[in-house]
């Protein structure tokens, strides 16, 4: 099964919003054992809607919407829906119930405007949006015949004649239209559509497990130099296992994917014959966050940490604490921006502060003692540096960052330069990434 | 002047990376007056390469695509664009040596497959990039007889004979591919491609300033009671100025666009009507973060400000200090996981704990004003809640969040329930953007 996903919206096209729902998005379909082929984000423009519905439906069976089914002016994907598929709304009166439900202690939200989001496309199935008003639309099993919308009847051209006067659809292709808003598009995917999919797809042509992907963490390698030390394992995958380089912030992910060819187990005798080649590099054989794995090794190990942030500004907390559960090892942060919270909060000594200055290893250093200390934790890490992009000196440009790990054998520290050219925000993610990555080699180690 | 971007690469199509690319290009592109019709996504396959750029250039004069520019076996990007432009693969000197001088450093980054990267399409313009090894190339000026990719010449079909039998492209159409790494990317888009783009339309069709967006800032609404409200005002607008609602988070965005054909002065006019309506939800009168508008508002009063964090975990520090600069105003912060940091560092005191809890009005009164003392500041904020997914408890489900602002005028404490449905990172964003929010108000109310 092929789906494309098709955002629309102004603000993605403007740059006001990143889409961050179709990444979730194909990462969910692939699990059911659906391939994303193409996403194609365009304007809330009737004619260009029209259009790439029209093209997505040449090369996939099903196709998601996201985004422009609000109440207000500006959206027109339902309209355009149901002129794409020759129909017209008619008011829900589940929907209608539902929105008064959900609206019972907001009553400035339930007004006339609210009241269009129970107009449904009279063709389509309808799908609970259970912490929304837009509904979901799903449009499937229609008939040919209701396919009315044809370039000749509408009052404006479109682009090109040619591209809509074939009709692509026939079942079992199928469009889902979403909102939006990530919070209602996922709970709708993960609640209704999902499961609306591989229950009607069913020993068909929808197999889960069909895709599969394998990925594998290393750090402390150039991605071409790890090309070619494992050339000959490269040399050696099927055509049908297909190897990709994701290299970000000094972590290069290394994937295998194979689409319906190869079977998991099969992946992972490549995975095995490869672990002895990248040993000194290796920092977890799955495609899990840094700051998951930290957490599940602080867990099985029993350890607790605490942080001492300067120049991450509370940013290695935060990404520590993404993870549910966070509080069994995570103890606490002192984000010392200003130097007194450094010395009076985590007992730096006024001598090092002014013999040294705030970005040096003995700050960061007594920093890292100084939490541990304070929250009576197993580990600490302290950052220290100039984030930029103000700041810099000659002696310390822009992107200077000391890092010091607290143990309990000793504390060790180590000076990273990011680079002046980086943005503030790429050299706080840079030292969080470090910073993490050496606390993952430590517990490894100590292991 | 029209642009599309296609994003090449299978990560974006598996959903392992989210493209942040788009989103930052399209800005940048709309400020020197060039507009985004569509964004693209697409694997790293020959035959999709080759037809979205054949559509592309239907539509668009510019064409940029994103990503497939590493050295090893999975990036097709530059061998492709050879196969499109009928051109092949040249050794560029200038090349060689920045990249030379690139890993100076770092020997193990330069071998054979670095030396790929100094390899580049005849025809092409190479624009450097500064910060790595892949050559930004510029399609340009480029004869129609050059253009020898045809359907008939390749050896494997493609998608549709007909979609590839004309060529759209005559000059001044171009196309420029940049490396998918963002920080490569921003930086050949800000040195090097938007300067050259500028130069080279420079008094022809492109005019920096033709396309303007106004945006104004809104909480405490509904969105679609606004519409009502502003119903009269929108009606009124003329046609090609572009109204939009972008909710999210509790705030909503109000956008007015236009694309050439009103002035920043007319937009002005019709902003200036529609203050007097909304004055009660006005956050902003521009596109700005909260982060960057309470970071102002601290700077111009002349405040510092500290925060206490258990559920948000250090998101609301690092959501602060994401502001160069801010190191003016923001102290520091003490994220408390565990309610002995809550005790011992923030002076909480333990009956309080004992009776009312850690998510309580008292605890996170307690917080705010005790990091208040600590860290000396004018205001603080302290957040205690259950961001989930466990954790929750009948009478204090997941997403119950108190929020306390202690101010030189006393301390005030609300509870919000942002919904057990949604997921730990929403809950948490929730609650760093309902705590700035309400210091904004703080802040505009005291001046």
């Amino acid at each position: 099964m092929r789906a494309e996903i098709i955002t629309i919206g102004d603000e993605l096209l403007i740059g006001q919003v990143v889409d961050t729902n179709s990444a979730w998005m194909a990462q969910r379909l692939n699990e059911v054992g659906i391939s994303l082929h193409q996403i194609t984000s365009v304007h809330d423009n009737r004619e260009h809607i029209l259009t790439v519905l029209d093209e997505a439906f040449s090369r996939a069976d099903i196709v998601l919407t996201t985004g422009g089914l609000g109440p207000t002016k500006d959206d027109i994907t339902k309209h355009v829906m149901c002129e794409f598929f020759g129909t017209q709304l008619v008011e829900d009166s589940f929907v209608r119930a539902h929105i008064h439900e959900l609206y019972k202690d907001r009553p400035d939200a339930l007004n006339r405007l609210t009241a269009t989001q129970w107009l449904v496309p009279e063709s389509a199935t309808i799908l609970p949006n259970r912490v929304g008003s837009a509904p979901i639309m799903v449009f499937d099993e229609f008939k040919v015949e209701r396919l009315k919308f044809k370039v000749n009847e509408t009052s404006e051209a479109v682009t090109s004649d040619s591209q809509l006067s074939t009709f692509n659809i026939q079942p079992p292709k199928l469009l889902v239209a979403l909102p939006g808003v990530p919070h209602e598009m996922k709970i709708a995917m993960k609640e209704q559509v999902l499961p609306y999919l591989s229950l009607k797809f069913k020993g068909d042509s929808l197999k889960p497990g069909d895709i599969v992907h394998r990925t594998i963490l290393l750090s402390g390698i150039p991605e071409s130099k790890l090309a070619i030390l494992i050339e000959g394992w490269e040399n050696a995958l099927p055509s049908y296992i297909h190897l990709a380089y994701l290299p970000k912030d000094g972590i290069i992910r290394l994937r295998l994917s194979s689409y319906g060819e190869a079977t998991e187990e099969e992946l992972q005798a490549y995975i095995d014959a490869l672990l002895p080649l990248i040993n000194d590099y290796l920092l977890a054989t799955e495609d899990i966050s840094l700051e998951a794995l930290v957490g599940r090794l602080l867990k099985q190990q029993n350890k607790t940490i605490a942080t001492a942030e300067s120049c991450t500004g509370g940013r290695l907390a935060a990404t520590l604490n993404t993870q549910s559960g966070s509080s069994a090892y995570y103890m606490g942060s002192v984000v010392a921006y200003d130097n007194s919270i450094k010395e009076h909060v985590l007992g730096v000594q006024r001598d090092t502060l002014m013999q040294y200055g705030a970005v040096s290893e003995q700050t960061v250093r007594e920093m890292a003692e100084g939490v541990r200390a304070l929250m009576h934790t197993d580990f600490a890490i302290a950052t220290s540096g100039i984030a930029g992009p103000t700041g810099g000196t000659p002696d310390k440009p822009v992107g200077t960052v000391w890092i010091a790990w607290a143990t309990p054998n000793g504390t060790e520290a180590r000076c990273f330069h990011f680079g002046a050219a980086r943005e503030r925000e790429q050299i706080t993610q840079r030292a969080v990434t470090e910073a993490i990555v050496h606390l993952i080699k430590l517990l490894n180690t100590n292991h």
